[in-house]
C-alpha cells in the first residue's frame, strides 16, 4: 500500500477512440481507471462486511459527507483516526461533498450565496453547510478525494435558472479550494445542465482553477435519457487532459459503457447495491429478476460467466428461496454478485482499451445483454442514482 | 469429511460430575460434543452466507421441516439433490420436526390421533402432518437427524392434559420410527411437563425404542426458571447414557451451562442470531447493547477476549454507527460475533470437562458475566426460543 503519495496524480496511459486507460495514484494505493467505485453511503457498502467488500477488489469507494456530518458525526471520525480506521478500509476513499445530499434528502433548504441551510432527514436538525465548510470535513474525515460544494439543480429547470445556478457553483468551487490541505484531493464539478454552452463555459472556468480532477456533476437527475448522451459526450472530451474525469452517479452497465467511450475514468452509482436488495441481478446474459418463478428449480450459478462468491458457491434455485423467504443472506448474496459484476465490468472494459478493442467490446456487450433479456424479466428502473 | 457412516453414532469420551464430553460421528463429520447448533430456520443461518458460517466452525446446524416444506418445499430440495447440496453445506445437518412449529406459529390446528391438521403461517394454505409423513420428509431432504414428531404442550397446562399430550407423543415417537431409513438418524423426544414421574415414565417409554439419540422438549415453553432446571435436572441423567442426548430450543449462556452440567450433549437457540439482529451482544465481560451511548465513541474491540472477524475488524464505536444508521451490515456483524461467541463457549466447556475443572470453569463463568453486565444494559429476555 503506497501511503507516501501526496494527494492524487493521474497518467494518461492509453487511449482507444475517446476512451481513457489510466493510472490514479492517490494516499491508498493506486487505482486503475476506469473504475468503478461502489457506494458506501453511511461509511458501509449496504448489505456488505468491510472485508466482504475488500476480498471483491474494489481500489476505493465513496461515502456521503452529508451522511456522515449528520451520523456519527465528523468530530467522531476525526477522535476516531479518521474514516478510513473507522470503517476498517485501507484503500482510497473519495466523498461526494454533501450538495446533490442536500437538495435531494434533505427536509428544508434555504440557498445563499454564503452557503446552504437544511434541516437533516434523520431528526430535522438544522445544519448550515458553506464550501469551505464541506471541504474542511472531508479533510477532517482524511479522505483521499473530496469533492467541491456545488449546487445541483433538478433537470428541467429554465435556461436561466440552470446559468445562475451554475454561476454559483463555480464561485463556491473557487472557495472550495481555499480548504484543500494535507494529502487530501479536490476534484471540481462541471454543472450547466443540457446546454452544451453552459456546460463549455463551466469547463473553462473550473479549468482555470487547480483542481486534483474534474466531475460531471447534474446529469441522471430527471432530463431524458438522450439529452444525457449528448451532454456527456460533449462535455467529457473538453475536460483536461492530464486530469482524472468523474462521471457523478451514473449509472447502468450501459451508462458506464457510454461514459467510457466519451472519455470518462471515474464512475459511481447505488445501482449495483440498490438493485441488489430489489432483487434486481445483472449477469453476463442480461438482467435476471430473482423472484422470478422461472428460478424456482434452476441449479445452474446465477450467472456462469462470473466467479464471484455467490456464482461460485449457490444456485439460482437457493437465491430465488432466500430472496422470497425474506432471508438478509439474500440481500448479501446479491449485493456480493452485482458489485462483482460491475468491477468485472470495468475488467473488461480496461482490457479493451489496452488491445484497442473497445468499440467491438461495447457492441458486443450491448448486443449480448438486449438479445438475452427475457420477456418476464422487466429492466431495471432508471432511479436517483447519487444517494 | 467421512461419508461413509450409516446413521451417527455416539462416543462417550469423558465425564465431569454429570457432564459428559463425547463424540458424534455422522454422515458429514465428526462433532466433538457438548455442541451448540446455529439455526438456520429456513435454510440459512440468518444473516449469515454459508460461507461465512463455515469460517465459524459449526460442525453441525438446525435447519426446520415445517418452514422447508411449505417453502421451498421438500419435492424441490429432492430435486436439487438434498438440503445440504440447495444451501451449500456439506456438514451435519439436524432438522426439528415440525412439531413444535406448528403449535407456535401455524394459524389453524387440529390434533388428532393421526396427526395435525395446519395452516401455513405464509399463505393460509392447509396442510396434514403425521408422524410418518414428518419423518419421511426429513429423510428425502437428506439431513443427519431427523427428530421425531411431538406434540408440544405450553406451559402451566393441567397435569392430565401434559399426560395425555405425552402419551401421544410416545404412540407417535413408535410411528415415526417406521419411516427411519437409509442414513439419516432419528431422535426422540422426551415430554412430560414439569412432572417428575411423567417425565420418568416418558424416558422409559422411549427408552424402549431404537431412537439413535434423545431429545428433551417441552422446556423454554413458559414455565418458570427454576421449574426448567429442576425439570432438566432430574430428566436428562436418566436418559440412555450412551447416546447423544439434546436439550431443545435452549437457551442463554448460562442455560447452556445448566444443560451441560446436567449431561446434556447437544443445544440449539436462535438466541445468539436473534439477539444480534436486536443489538444484545454476549461478550467475555457480560451482555452489550450496542445501540447504548456509552458506545459512541468506544474504539476497541467488541469483546477483547475474542477473536471472531467481527473483533478482530472494528470497534464497538463502528458497530454502534451501523446499528444506529440501519445498516443491514449491522446484522451480519452482530450475528458473526454471537455465533462465534456461542461455539467458543461449548469449545471452552469441552477443554474443561477434559481437564476435570468444568465445575470450576462455571463458577468463573458466572461471577464474571453477573458481575460485569453494566446497569444501562438490561438483560436479555427469555423469548420463545424453539424457532
Amino acid at each position: 500500500m503506497n501511503q507516501s503519495t501526496e494527494r492524487v496524480s493521474f497518467e494518461l496511459l492509453r487511449t482507444d477512440g475517446d476512451a481513457r486507460r489510466g493510472r490514479l495514484s492517490t494516499p491508498h494505493g493506486t487505482i486503475e481507471t476506469p473504475v468503478f467505485m461502489p457506494v458506501g453511503t453511511q461509511g458501509s457498502v449496504k448489505s456488505l462486511t468491510t472485508s466482504q467488500l475488500a476480498a471483491l477488489g474494489p481500489g476505493i469507494i465513496l461515502n456521503n459527507t452529508y451522511h456522515l456530518m449528520l451520523r456519527p458525526g465528523v468530530e467522531l471520525l476525526e477522535q476516531m483516526g479518521g474514516v478510513h480506521k473507522f470503517i476498517g478500509w485501507d484503500r482510497a476513499i473519495l466523498t461526494d461533498s454533501g450538495g446533490f445530499q442536500i437538495y435531494s434528502l434533505a427536509e428544508i433548504r434555504k440557498i445563499r450565496e454564503e452557503g446552504v441551510e437544511f434541516r437533516s432527514h434523520i431528526d430535522g436538525s438544522k445544519h448550515f453547510l458553506t464550501p469551505e465548510k464541506a471541504v474542511d470535513l472531508q479533510v477532517r474525515m482524511g479522505v483521499d478525494i473530496a469533492m467541491a460544494f456545488d449546487e445541483c439543480p433538478a433537470g428541467g429547470l429554465p435556461r436561466a435558472e440552470v446559468e445562475r445556478s451554475m454561476e454559483l457553483t463555480h464561485r463556491w468551487a473557487a472557495r472550495s479550494l481555499t480548504m484543500r490541505r494535507g494529502r487530501t484531493s479536490l476534484f471540481g464539478i462541471v454543472q450547466g445542465g443540457i446546454h452544451h454552452d453552459l456546460r463549455k463555459r463551466s469547463v473553462e472556468a473550473l479549468g482555470e482553477l487547480p483542481f486534483d480532477g474534474y466531475a460531471i456533476g447534474g446529469l441522471s437527475v430527471g432530463e431524458p435519457k438522450e439529452a444525457m448522451l449528448d451532454t456527456l459526450r460533449y462535455t467529457a472530451p473538453l475536460l483536461p487532459r492530464d486530469r482524472a474525469r468523474y462521471l457523478m452517479g451514473v449509472g447502468t452497465p450501459e451508462d458506464l459503457l457510454d461514459g467510457v467511450a466519451a472519455g470518462v475514468d471515474m464512475f459511481d452509482c447505488v445501482m449495483p447495491t440498490r438493485n441488489a436488495r430489489n432483487g434486481t441481478l445483472f449477469t453476463s446474459q442480461g438482467k435476471v429478476q430473482i423472484r422470478n418463478a422461472r428460478y424456482k428449480a434452476d441449479d445452474g450459478p446465477l450467472d456462469p460467466a462470473c466467479s464471484c462468491p455467490t456464482c461460485s458457491t449457490v444456485s439460482r434455485a437457493y437465491l430465488r428461496h432466500l430472496y422470497v423467504a425474506d432471508e438478509i443472506a439474500a440481500l448479501v448474496y446479491n449485493t456480493i454478485h452485482n458489485v462483482s459484476f460491475y468491477l468485472d465490468l470495468m475488467g473488461q472494459i480496461r482490457d479493451s482499451i489496452e488491445s484497442d478493442s473497445f468499440g467491438a467490446f461495447l457492441r458486443t456487450f450491448l448486443e449480448r445483454t438486449s438479445r438475452s433479456n427475457t420477456p418476464g424479466d422487466t429492466p431495471v428502473e432508471r432511479e436517483p442514482f447519487r444517494e
